[in-house]
């Protein structure tokens, strides 16, 4: 079973870490302790509607943004989309790519 | 403040609209009350991870598809991104467009 919260802590996360945000800071933010923020980033708690505009608004990231990361997200735990893959690092031959200095 | 319970309840309840079901047959499927259902369905009530996946399941649809409808909904709630424009019924001579029966 696909839970939203456990994807909706991965992503909320994942927000704060590319803002290079504590959890201090997030919590001191959305004024909620950071112990429960904690815990739904770990897909522990579930968030209310209320507390999840707090931390967006923390975070300074729009509701709708982290609600198509998650669905993104979902989408892919469901294999309704294709995970990405990986750029390859060297050609075919095996040999590293090197930058042209030209 | 733009609360996710309000958008999912209207989402969800266009998903059972759009499949003929009534609020019983959904209550049935995902094992939930139809008093909760209907709250959740009003923005009342928070609907749990657990909850949601079995509402999904009951209306067969993925619950990605119901996190990109919401999250469309809570964008267009942000101003991220303008209506849609309705289709213009007619031409700009005012007269009604006629299929051509050839």
């Amino acid at each position: 079973m696909i839970l939203l919260r456990r994807q909706l802590g991965d992503v909320l996360r994942a927000q704060r870490m590319a803002r290079g945000m504590t959890l201090r800071e997030v919590s001191a933010g959305a004024m909620v302790s950071l112990g429960y923020i904690s815990e739904i980033e770990r897909g522990q708690k579930e968030a209310s509607s209320e507390l999840l505009a707090s931390l967006c608004s923390a975070l300074d990231v729009p509701l709708s943004a982290v609600l198509r990361e998650v669905s993104y997200a979902v989408a892919l735990e469901e294999g309704a989309v294709p995970a990405p893959t990986p750029i390859p690092v060297s050609q075919p031959t095996g040999r590293p790519v090197v930058a042209s200095a030209a």
